[in-house]
């Protein structure tokens, strides 16, 4: 990239702040909430969408959401999302697949519609909505770490954007998870950086 | 193709039989509703709907929506999107984005998320909704027989899939454009036949 | 698009200047060699290549190529992949499937790889090409007018780039065939124009 | 998967078995030397593809390469292809970009077109081929295991593929970063198994 990216070509891009993740009593919510509280993740991203917000940065919400019975998956899933399908997690329409409190869009963000597998491109038009708004960076923030934003940041990395990684405001499992990918794998397919890094070099 | 296709590896993708095109007041209707009548398409379709479901085949519906004001288009779109924003057509939540009624889906169909293009499969979950259901075939219906039912075919003869395109199910602005479709582009990409044809090939 | 593009943030995309369509003797030479003749459509796309090139816009040749006996294709390849394999078309190493005299690379220019459907995105890294090189509008020329050309035309549109069709630059079967594609579906899906106008509207 | 997947419709997609990782002298041979030794990976790919192949399974090799001075990554690759380029990494028509002694394709093989990026999908023909031979399962080996094994394994499974990841046919810098990549995201993604286990459940 020759040319400097404005905050105006640069997309936050936010996966699954919904409730089965982030609220108690969420489908999924057990296994991610030590991570949640020991990252301070939310916080930090509610301090990055603020600011980029603030600076003219496109905010994209990624939801994955299902039909009731998970028809979308075929009869017998297997790998990770047999266990969304056996957690029944991310219904449409239910408190589950919500967007949780404090993470719900706000006139002018950009919604992904489609989700239904782990890589935010892969069954979406989230290529679609960031092509069509001229954006050439993407910021990545939420759930996991090493599944759906790790799929997200590799596609992205191939379509040539560039991709910034937002260490602090993702989790996954546990910490040796979190720690293996943000050390092996981000490095490959991006510019992993904190929230403040990231909004001192993309706003300043 | 070495092995018969059977009727639940074959999908029937419905392109968007909504108000805006389908029913009196919506916004692009007077374009097409000339060729709607003369190729009795609406019947057509019904009765392919009808005898597919009962044959085990998976119903597809891919309707196009938009949010209030088009924001996923950009600024200033052009070609046949700058049109859809200029009628202000398929909005989500509105009547003019809704299913018109005879063609609205029943439990067990599928519906694709996310089509914000032409091409049923260029910014939606059509695929996986595809892939993970096990379809081989897919039969193609609706509008417009030169833009969204052609693109969708041609992507689908790339993708592998055996591609039928149902002659007497789509319509577009005019018959020497429905026509040239057909008779030059179809039979690249597909392999053209009435609906008749189509069950008559594949149920009995 | 609300910024000026540049010539370096554009790319010249020619698609299948080989021998099997341009050359006396090509597999399917017969076939568009009137059409050819008619639309000086060669003539027109050295001049384009050559005005653009010194402008500083990126050439991008794309070849469709099969290795002996087209085992890419399946088994039993219906509609045109039928018809290629058929006449044994475009084989890799082979002359028919060479560039043809007067349309070969020079260093700086860029060659596709991985072409064996229609659309030059559908099986190669053209889209990897572009999105490295931060390429912004396509202009499209080649074979066949409503083809391979159309189906570039209704992807490179859906993935948000600016896109030209070289309406003197391209050939068909039939003079028909091709006045269907630029009166109906090029305007759809693009800007169509002459070489001279692209060339006065780009660089001036 | 309902239905059984007979051989005829596994492939096993060998991901970057050339000279720059495989052989002493190998523009990044040294980085991987450690572990290709100690998981005789090369052995036990070598093993799988003579079965593999006695079975009906259709072999799909699958290269990177890039042109001198590797003009596809634009003017300056960050990431993982940053450091391909740093390193004069497979070049196409040198010994470097070569398939390795012991790898090379055989006639009935297919050979994936295109690859520039990491995922042996993502610039390349690999879906088309798959599909247009009708495979349904992919077994997965090769060079990184968190990196190009890692990415294909990815987007495999979201294409709907039943995904096999041979554990002992795989290879990366390091059996922490190797360990991790198998304990953590290959589940998620794929069934992990040693070649012998992928032998034993395909083919007999």
């Amino acid at each position: 990239m020759t040319t400097r990216i404005t905050p105006e070509e640069t997309a936050l891009v936010l996966i699954e702040y919904q409730n089965d993740f982030i609220s108690p009593g969420g489908a999924l919510h057990d296994g991610v909430k030590g991570e949640i509280d020991r990252t301070q993740m939310l916080a930090h991203t509610r301090d990055v969408v603020a600011k980029a917000r603030q600076s003219g940065m496109k905010i994209v919400w990624s939801p994955i959401l299902f039909a009731a019975g998970h028809p979308e998956l075929g009869d017998a899933p297997y790998g990770v999302l047999g266990v969304v399908k056996g957690a029944n997690a991310f219904l449409q329409g239910a408190w589950g697949g919500d967007q949780a409190e404090g993470f719900t869009p706000l006139p002018g963000d950009l919604v992904v519609s489609g989700k239904r597998g782990l890589c935010a491109f892969a069954s979406t038009n989230l290529e679609f909505l960031l092509r069509h708004s001229g954006i050439r960076r993407v910021a990545l923030g939420g759930f996991l770490t090493d599944c759906c934003v790790e799929s997200t940041m590799r596609t992205a990395y191939e379509h040539g954007y560039d991709v910034v990684t937002l260490t602090d405001c993702v989790a996954t499992l546990s910490r040796t998870q979190h720690d293996a990918a943000i050390s092996y794998t981000f490095p490959m397919f991006s510019r992993p950086m904190t929230h403040q890094e990231f909004i001192l070099e993309s706003v300043s």
